[in-house]
């Protein structure tokens, strides 16, 4: 592994590629990086059999990067198209755009240390650039893998050179600002590099927030969200991202499409909606124009336990249908209630911390709820948060909290709801931790109508147990719902398992078939707001359809005829 | 013209083909047609010139069909596929569908009374069918229409051959039924040829209803709705059609898409979005599954008085990004005001009659708003409906009145509401009337940002006005938002002037450009929720550029390679 990295001098070539902060065979950052507590060691060691010593480790030493296959002509070439210094054909520049942050990719840093790597990377900083740069590559065959934030957990960053004969990976990190606030309108326009913190924290010094909170917010870009149709935390009460974006720029190898759609229109097929989702296949994205609103101006937290998954997911479902207005609202399955119950302070599995402890120490929301001394009796717990203005906070909390108690919730008090909030984000560095530690850690998602909500979560928590009780380890699925509309919700699943053989990869490669036909047999969709990369590709015609293939083809053919744009993901 | 007509004597060629309600040269029937009350009389006369002998009159006699290209070899494989009974060669059946319901289209009537039909009328009943239908189609070089209600106001039904040898309406009807309710999901699927009225008549035997009311409620179709993008006046409060469907099924030269994506997705471009809007031309629709609500409860009304437009337009823009909840919410111009106080009880152009007549009988609702007594002075009226439980339409009728009344709104209680609940679908009938009067009235539509509302209005006005002073006639342009979204608005305007010169037909073809042209010049989109057909599609390429009008083409030649499907129809 090179130890050359950028340094900040701009003469020397390259220096303008931002390099990225996450490590390589990590989530985050090695300052986030933390040990497990002893009530998680325990749980692995007792319920798993795994231990610390049981794990494969990462050793940097141990990585290699493959050779850049472009030469000095294609280098003086794209530096003729974007400057010296935002070339870099560094393994410090190539190898963390190599791999996503999905558990086969992590493992793979310890298991695969020969990596196979685009051969440059290359940051354009305007629309002609990028342009110039996707005319380059058409011509001289090599394709091209828009970067954002390198979070994709679906294998969207593989640089897979398909037919062509090298790859380079376009960083979108210089289209960095918020070029243009509509207040009138509710509307921002950023450039698609910009990250989700870098985004609030530029609108909030006009007073607005976009309120996109996905758990790849801390790294990943608006342009991301966009082409992966991202959904955050806060969904029901400011929406999916898709449905944020008002407008995107995406440059094509033949042009420019400036998909600026009215707030609606009957002007036929919704071009944006097919930009939306596209993964990089149709071109690079530049910038998109999404929704704001006010910063809100107060937060209120509730949450509530029920006694099974059922009786709560039809309690989320009225909450979704009588249109009450949480803007968060979650609900986590029995195991998932019990580990994190078990786990305390670093749940596992994304859910709430501390069921039962949460008493009145709620801030004034929700202590007219129950004790929150039934908590710790097992069942069902759902979080609420609810925000905008005193009396709309105060309006939504009071409506949902009737349904969710008519429908067999019994309150918790704040204390847990803010808990989940603190740690949040936490999820994907504790999967750091427990790697680390021997444990096969993974997530997956679907969506379906709320008639097929138990049905398909039995499914796939039956297929994810089979296949690993068949590699030799128990095996902890969780669930919870995370994102609720009015016909259906989303299942977002945590697996944990122990590492077993050799190849951990193959393991997990396993399970994660028999999820995914889980999902296709009992009609949920392949991805909810993963997105399809290359791990869901095989299964995206059963979804879709021979025709729906077709099309999707047909636009690919169209705009991309030489099928540089991103060829190993999405488009079977 | 022939006097021919289907009986019910299922042994007969054509029986099976239902015979469209609506009259030939009017929106709606025979019964429907009503006098011109004396105010609007007035109106005509003393503002536009305009008295009744000055139109040119509809004359049924002068009426002749082109004759049918389809010879008998080629109606015996019509009947091979569908049955005797299910195909139609008769005038009676070809006239309604040659023409839609767009002022030029009543025109034509008029003034065209040699009318280019389609070659037969062919009524399937299954996806099976219909897949047969286009691969005869296709093999045969002959073009279809789908015909649903027959509504289209923009060209959509217009018998194009492109370059095929004949064209064969598919008339839709007999999918007629209500599929299967999924009370949980709040989902029903519905055949594409159901009505309005009829699929309101079928969910209210389960206590639902779906919400949809376009003015051409009485007579369009679900599939229509699905594949022009339609919206209804309560789309403030259950959204646009587009935004009920949950799924879709598109029977095309290629195959069948089934477009039944769960509630949210991240499964690449979205399919279903790419189908809406599609208006026939990759095929047709057969099946719709939309969501569904329970009966509303109740419905409250209130009417507001604002002293301008603009003001009015800041109120509406407040209620909506803040969320409160109005199932109707509609701001009239001060133009379309001022001309429905002055006509009374049939007003033109949509808005509410009697403003100013509302004063203490509504019912309980907005009683304790404004006293109406100073409604008659003038500004912009803006009308409100809430629906759902007593509490929730309670709840919302009285945010929303906060908000308007913040905003400079006073209340004219509930009557102005109910009287335009009441009249809410007659404004085309009243169309009828006016054309046979000697006036030009027509109606167009676009959507733009909030802070570009305003400046899209103006410009509309300005091209409208000037071009019909252009051709001899004063002419009235009344201006009303219809719906809101959180970005932005559709503006609804509606047109009279007095028909000159020989050919009314360019007359309005030229004003009709010219407001086009405005629209596309100030950021509006070409159409909000009329859909584009014929007669918008010299626009389309501007409002989606060159790369998009590839997409559409591209997809277009990967599902229809014959080119069969609706050739005279959106695709630039």
């Amino acid at each position: 592994m090179s130890d050359s990295v950028s340094s900040d001098n701009p003469d020397l070539p390259g220096t303008g590629v931002p390099l990225p902060p996450m490590s390589l065979a990590r989530w985050g950052t090695e300052a986030e990086a933390k040990e497990l507590n002893e009530s998680i060691r325990g749980l692995l060691r007792n319920v798993l059999g795994v231990t610390a010593d049981s794990g494969v480790q990462f050793d940097p030493a141990a990585v290699t990067a493959s050779p850049s296959r472009l030469d000095d002509d294609d280098i003086a070439a794209l530096v003729t198209l974007v400057g010296s210094q935002n070339v870099s054909v560094e393994d410090a520049q190539r190898l963390p755009r190599a791999r996503g942050k999905s558990t086969p990719d992590l493992l793979a840093w310890r298991l695969r240390p020969e990596v196979d790597c685009p051969d440059a990377v290359v940051a354009p900083a305007s629309d002609d650039e990028v342009a110039a740069l996707l005319d380059w590559c058409g011509r001289e065959s090599v394709a091209v893998v828009p970067f954002g934030g390198g979070t994709s957990v679906v294998g969207g960053l593989n640089p897979e050179a398909g037919r062509h004969r090298a790859v380079v990976s376009v960083d979108l990190a210089r289209f960095d600002s918020l070029e243009s606030i509509d207040a009138v309108s509710g509307e921002a326009v950023f450039g698609a590099g910009v990250t989700g913190p870098r985004a609030e924290e530029l609108l909030a010094e006009h007073g607005y927030s976009l309120g996109h909170f996905p758990q790849s917010f801390p790294y990943a870009s608006l342009g991301g969200y966009a082409m992966t149709r991202s959904s955050g935390q806060s969904s029901a009460g400011y929406g999916r991202f898709d449905e944020m974006v008002r407008g995107l720029t995406v440059v094509t190898p033949v042009g420019v499409i400036e998909a600026s759609r009215a707030p609606a229109s009957a002007a036929g097929p919704d071009l944006r909606q097919w930009l939306l989702g596209s993964e990089g296949t149709f071109g690079v994205c530049t910038r998109v124009r999404v929704r704001i609103h006010p910063v809100p101006e107060v937060v209120r937290h509730e949450a509530f336990r029920f006694p099974d998954f059922a009786t709560g997911a039809a309690a989320l479902r009225a909450v979704e249908q009588q249109g009450t207005g949480p803007t968060v609202i979650r609900l986590s399955d029995e195991t998932e209630t019990m580990v994190n119950l078990a786990t305390a302070t670093d749940s596992i599995g994304e859910g709430a911390a501390a069921m039962g402890e949460g008493t009145g120490d709620d801030g004034g929301s929700g202590d007219d709820g129950g004790s929150g001394n039934d908590g710790d009796s097992g069942g069902c717990l759902a979080i609420c948060l609810f925000e905008g203005t005193a009396e709309h906070a105060e309006s939504a909390h009071a409506a949902t909290r009737a349904v969710l108690e008519a429908h067999g919730g019994t309150s918790l008090g704040a204390e847990p709801a803010r808990s989940w909030e603190h740690g949040r984000f936490g999820a994907p560095v504790l999967r750091d931790s427990l790697l680390d530690n021997g444990a096969l850690v993974e997530t997956l998602e679907t969506a379906t109508d709320w008639a097929n909500i138990e049905r398909l979560r039995d499914a796939v928590v039956v297929a994810l147990t089979t296949s690993l009780e068949a590699s030799g380890t128990p095996a902890l699925v969780m669930c919870h719902i995370s994102h609720v509309y009015p016909t259906g919700a989303s299942l977002y699943f945590t697996v944990v398992a122990g590492q077993r053989g050799a190849d951990p990869l193959a393991q997990w490669a396993a399970a994660k078939r028999a999820a995914s036909e889980a999902i296709g047999a009992h009609g949920g969709t392949i991805t909810h707001h993963h997105a399809v990369g290359a791990d869901h590709r095989p299964y995206l015609a059963a979804e879709i359809g021979e025709v729906g293939v077709r099309m999707l083809r047909a636009v690919k053919t169209a705009v991309d005829p030489h099928g540089v744009c991103n060829p190993g993901t999405l488009i079977p």
